[in-house]
């Protein structure tokens, strides 16, 4: 399936109407078949589903490592991901539960961070930038991004593994775009654990709960951060950066990692 | 609690690096019990509450209308809203199920359309406006939001019911600013069947799918609906507009109820 849409709709200029075709970006539920068990389904724009559906069960450590993974099939017109793999069947249980509360602002994380689990979750990567390449990187950041610049409706994730090496992951739901290039890194066999990660949106508590449970040790955004992402980055050790504009940035928490 | 939080950060701004207050906004796990029972939890921005929980419980069609609300609480600081009301228990069951796929682009819809109610379901409202008044009201739409203003870190929704009319819905979750908004109304007595309702964000599927069971009419975005989106509008009867800017606006589908 394409991940775009072409369809007909009503222009209105002033008082003129008239009929023009859009594309649309498209919208799928993407189910995930695991050792022929369903564990969920994510609502997802059909590009790069494997990359999501690896990176999705990484950061619920349901997968620990891309080898550990024997067959990786995409089926039913790219709506279905069929995976055989070595899996913590503990934490596929845990998926649906509640998740944790963090003091500060309120509840947070995803499933699979229990509170005895967070000292192991804390990041102690010294991998360091400099404020200068990120503020470069987010004035490019757009820059090979066909279905933003084709529909203007999906977010975007790029992870910087290296001077020269990146990844993009676009959908509509912003938390997938981590996943996908998580998972296309990890499909690679390249290390996350000393990268910078850069974000379209906004950094809530679940995105910034995605960067921790990935050991990502830098997320950045040209936006802001809630208060309950604050607190996880505090908690877990990660270097958050929001506003992200021409020289300038907002380092919330953790600003060793970010050299000027 | 206050829906924002004031704490010291770290600036960067070419070569230099400073400490300085900033304002987040917070992000709260809420809790929704409904005759006694947990419902359900949802991560919000703690400003209007109660009418959050109104709005959701209506959009998911467990309560029917706000005058079957016998009691209702705030509690836990802001992190917990009591209800007692006559309710529809068998969709309370169905509030974690798997939702309906719609065909076109893949799946949507909350829980509780099924099938069988989508007929029920058909906007049917002769409801129309001009062009020039969404437009204008696009121009100032962010007029009154003190949370975009604190924090540039919250979606919003508005809802215009009458000439004189709106109300604002503000929070870190897209689609909870639609609950806000019509659990406003719904508490004020004010019927939604014939209003517009405007929103800061793109248009997914569930946002429209939001507009349908709260039975608004028109949905109108500065941004790009989804595919899937479109489609749920089509099949509903919901016009829905998007890329609201200046005097030009795509309506995607139902162009009937706005006129140039």
């Amino acid at each position: 399936m394409e991940p775009i849409f072409s369809t007909t709709i009503t222009k209105i200029k002033g008082s003129q109407k008239f009929e023009r075709e859009d594309t649309l970006v498209r919208e799928i539920k993407l189910e995930l078949i695991v050792n022929g068990e369903k564990v969920g389904a994510v609502m997802a724009t059909p590009v790069d589903q494997e990359a999501l559906a690896i990176g999705y069960l990484m950061s619920e450590n349901i997968i620990e490592r891309f080898s550990d993974v024997t067959s990786l099939k995409l089926l039913n017109d790219g709506m279905r991901v069929e995976i055989e793999a070595k899996v913590n069947q503990k934490n596929i249980k845990k998926l649906n539960a509640e998740g944790v509360v963090i003091s500060g602002c309120g509840k947070s994380m995803t499933a699979n961070i229990d509170p005895e689990a967070i000292e192991a979750k804390v990041i102690k990567s010294d991998f360091s930038i400099s404020a200068a390449l990120l503020s470069k990187e987010m004035g490019q950041f757009y820059t090979e991004c066909p279905l933003y610049e084709q529909t203007g409706c999906v977010h975007t994730a790029k992870l910087f593994t290296d001077a020269h090496t990146y990844f993009i992951g676009e959908d509509i739901a912003q938390h997938n775009t981590i996943d996908k290039v998580v998972g296309k890194a990890q499909m690679a066999g390249i290390d996350v654990t000393n990268s910078f990660l850069m974000v379209s949106g906004r950094l809530s508590s679940e995105m910034v709960a995605k960067a921790v449970m990935h050991q990502i040790p830098i997320l950045a955004s040209r936006t802001a951060s809630t208060c309950l992402g604050l607190m996880i980055a505090e908690k877990f050790g990660l270097t958050l950066a929001g506003f992200v504009r021409g020289d300038t940035m907002n380092v919330y928490r953790h600003p060793r990692r970010i050299h000027v």
